[in-house]
């Protein structure tokens, strides 16, 4: 039976790697690297560094695809989302079909697999349509959220509150409903600055664990609001391509 | 100046740790452990195989302290949890005082240091006192959360979708707003029973990543949440202790 696995790699910082994800990538025959357009060729070149160090094991092979792009200006909507999904599937699928019968294939999946990436899916719409057999496992990894609370040091949560893990598009809708502490992913209109002079904190990080790492805190003013929006803005058209992600944070009087 | 790291180690799983958190385990002179009472000797037992597994540096120490309990019937609740909350600061201050002036002090930390776990706090509280000096960083670690999704094979969010983490006790308010996935930790009580025939599907964890392992998933049916009940109150009577930890989803249609 072909097995294939998905690694979680952690979210920037090669040593972000578990035990269980060097030991799994060194059981591997195949790695499958997605190719994601060029502005991201820094995050292809961060999994080829994490081979280099980590696999001892000679004789493995990489391959390759690109994936496939969305049409993000179509006139139907549901059918450019339902295509892309079909594409995409069918390259899962085909770099499965490519493996030895008895061969291990795995995926390198930035942060945690389970935390707003399509992996899992795509693996389980490969199963579904039939076609090649295989068993797939996850290796859990350290997430965005894990990399930016541990580089500011503060908790997600406050002493027995919930947290809200959510996206930029979301966060626009307003404020989310009994919910203090707010992590923000896969935002690129920088909607904290709405929330300026709210009596928010804010934990903010780019680039997390990598060398280009950026941090900035402190109480949302509108002040720190443009800083962050300048800092980020300034990075991303020097490097051409950003990852942030931040926490903002209601503070609740602990109830002594 | 003495240094300080709060290490995550992962949910349960020795091989849970980073390549990150095994170095700073080799840098550390002194390892603080906490003594929970009896029933978790296990846990105590989980870091001991950590040390001997993964530091090779030999002449390391270990520091042992009991943790205050707290009263869980007092009279007066907020002077009970001020209480509380100042003798285990004073351990914490203690413990670290005990390092010598360049010498580096760990604390192993389960799952993730930012997520329902005290020593960030306590750490910040030291420092706040003023009675000691010294540094200290976070290295993040898997969180049971991540632990949970891995071996259900799923992922956190649905597609563009937030999530919350939360508690049983706050769980019990009823289903939180505007969320489809809720992760629940701190839960003695089953909350999930009260749920049951709404449509949900529940993925339930518990000693993951140990050999004690259990997972239960599906659709969350009445029948389903005894038998999770079941089985949860007889692992807790044979080990003498449980921890656990499940994922509640509302299935929403894919918008294709
Ligand atoms: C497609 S999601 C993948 C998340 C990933 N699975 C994880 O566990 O972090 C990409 C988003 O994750 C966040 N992110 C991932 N890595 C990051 C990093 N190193 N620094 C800052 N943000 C990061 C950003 O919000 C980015 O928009
Ligand atoms: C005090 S919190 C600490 C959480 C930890 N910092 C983390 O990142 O997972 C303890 C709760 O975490 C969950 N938990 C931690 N480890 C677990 C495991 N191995 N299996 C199941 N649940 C676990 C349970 O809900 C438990 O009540």
């Amino acid at each position: 039976m072909r097995k294939i696995s998905a690694i979680g790699i952690g979210a920037g910082d090669p040593e972000h790697l578990t035990v269980q994800a060097v030991r799994r990538l060194n059981e591997t025959d195949v790695f499958f690297v997605l190719d994601k357009g060029s502005e991201k060729q820094d995050l292809v070149g961060l999994r080829q560094e994490i081979l280099d160090r980590f696999v001892e094991r000679p004789g493995y092979r990489v391959v390759r695809a690109p994936d496939p792009e969305r049409d993000r200006t179509p006139d139907d909507y549901r059918k450019a989302v339902a295509d892309w999904h079909r594409l995409r599937t069918d390259v899962y699928e085909n770099m499965i079909a490519s493996l030895g019968p008895d061969e291990r294939g795995a995926f390198l999946v930035w942060g945690d697999p389970a935390l707003y990436d399509s992996t899992l899916t795509l693996l389980d719409a490969v199963l579904a349509r039939g076609n090649v057999e295989f068993e797939y496992d996850v290796v859990p990894g350290v997430s965005s959220v894990a990399a930016l609370t541990a580089r500011h040091r503060t908790t997600m949560n406050q002493i027995g509150r919930p947290v809200l893990v959510t996206t930029g598009r979301r966060l626009e809708a307003g404020w989310p409903a009994d919910v203090d502490d707010v992590f923000v992913m896969l935002d690129a209109q920088c909607t904290f600055s709405r929330f300026a002079d709210t009596g928010l904190e804010i934990y903010w990080g780019a680039y997390l664990g990598t060398p280009d790492e950026l941090l900035l805190s402190g109480s949302l003013t509108a002040d720190l609001a443009s800083r962050i929006q300048e800092v980020r803005a300034s990075a991303r058209s020097r490097k051409g391509w950003i990852m942030d992600i931040y926490h903002l944070r209601r503070p609740v009087p602990p109830r002594l």
